[in-house]
């Protein structure tokens, strides 16, 4: 997926936003700002958004030497969604169809995002959340396809994406398991906006459940040149791919893999891209047309 | 009020809705976009965010040779709003108190805005707008002072915001009109985004019930410094302004003089600067502590 225009003053926000978070003085932040705005003058919008935006957290890391600035809200998020978790637990076994629910809910996870501009790094209700996850279809409802889609698969690689949101996955992922399929999860070598890692994941006590590996970046999605080998390996034994949130949709859009997206449209752009609004949710199997590369 | 660092992005945004009304090729966009970039990397951040943002339109109509991008636009909506005016008018006839039902219309009229990030454009759903006017209180609600000081006033400038919005306002202004007050509109002298010129006022019917005077530019709400002629001696003769929408919020944030302000909190900083919540609508007389600057 390349690049649009509108997506400029969207990088330029996160940068706004995640020098917020770095409490570094106004000076530090005008600079960045400026610095950023000049490298955007070159921007390659050949490239998925998501490697565009990359350049927001290197250098906010560069200039204000705070390497993780979204680790509070990570660990709060990881925590709210900790208390919350009995409740979702709830929500599956009091559902008829249980996998479904489960799907719905890990969707309602992918609310939890302060990258881009829905939240805005305010506290999340997580009633809204949970209203959500009963109340609002999916704009696209690829449920049958992934259900058969399951069903044939041996492995399935999971790729996470935020903290908080994991424990949202956690319930996904045991269903999964239920149904004896092999599944591989798959979180960011190190901290890049709010993104789970191997200690959200620890945290979430996915590592009790299934193997977790390590993208091989500390970048937005699945940063296709910087991929670990042990990642590789479990992509190339997978049959099915779970894909979380908008950066892994815009960097794995082209791979032509069995891959289902479960995602909220944070952006217009992506909402045009999958053909629904803004701000709905989706259960989205990839359709050939979107490309034909391979990792 | 000042221009925060998350107006940058804002100020980007809107150029990039601009240039897409323009219909300018893709080169230009992007040429428009580093220029202002460019210009941004030396922004006064002590200017209000309205003459920050009016260098955008300034550089696309410099850039596109367009004069008035939000035309079509600014057509549109006065026609959707004259198609809708009846129903307006049944509001307040069904009310049990005409002048809050006529102030709640001009509010709800403060939805029709393009220059910010809340519609982008879209068509507007006019069932919505009547839902917010009927249902959604007021954030901040200086009714009972609004009341007040309507009734001692003589003479009432009313400071109009977009066109479309512009026949939501000819309800309250004919509610204000019927207490045997004068009552003068204010109209940009102009194009700027989608705001009211003269030619809307007409079109709204408006030159048959108030004299209306040109602001002095075609600058986001009140450019102090580009004031008209006809514009200041109003001024100096009124006793109560009705300011609406955040451009006009703004510019005249510091000024001391017994404003009115009925707006729609479309951005946080606004919605900070107010104390409530973003999307908010407020109507709410100026505090003595925002500042005693004159015109």
């Amino acid at each position: 997926m390349k690049t649009d225009l509108e997506c400029i003053p969207c990088i330029i926000n996160q940068c706004v936003t995640t020098l917020k978070l770095t409490n570094c003085d106004e000076q530090t932040k005008i600079e960045t700002i400026n610095e950023l705005m000049d490298i955007l003058k070159k921007i390659d919008l050949d490239l998925p958004p998501a490697n565009n935006s990359d350049i927001v957290y290197s250098l906010c890391r560069e200039k204000t030497s705070v390497a993780d600035p979204y680790l509070k809200l990570k660990k709060k998020y990881n925590k709210l969604a900790l208390e919350f978790f009995p409740d979702l637990k709830d929500l599956v076994h009091e559902s008829k169809d249980r996998l479904y629910a489960a799907i719905k809910i890990a969707a309602g996870g992918n609310i939890i995002d302060f990258g881009i501009n829905v939240n805005k790094g305010k506290a999340i209700d997580f009633e809204l959340i949970k209203h959500e996850i009963e109340n609002v279809p999916f704009a696209i409802d690829d449920y049958e396809k992934f259900k058969r889609d399951l069903n044939k698969a041996k492995k399935i690689l999971y790729i996470a994406d935020n903290a908080g949101e994991i424990f949202f996955d956690r319930i996904l992922i045991k269903e999964i398991i239920k149904q004896n399929k092999n599944v591989v999860l798959v979180v960011k070598s190190g901290p890049i906006i709010n993104d789970a890692t191997m200690e959200d994941a620890v945290f979430a006590g996915l590592d009790n459940l299934v193997k977790i590996v390590e993208s091989g970046s500390a970048k937005i999605g699945l940063n296709l040149d910087h991929l670990s080998e042990e990642f590789l390996k479990e992509y190339k034994d997978s049959d099915m791919i779970i894909s979380k949130g908008q950066g892994n949709f815009e960097t794995l859009h082209s791979i032509d893999h069995n891959i289902y997206y479960i995602l909220k449209a944070k952006c217009e752009k992506i909402a045009r891209e999958l053909g629904v609004n803004y701000l709905d949710v989706v259960l989205v199997k990839r359709k050939p047309s979107w490309g034909s590369d391979k990792i």
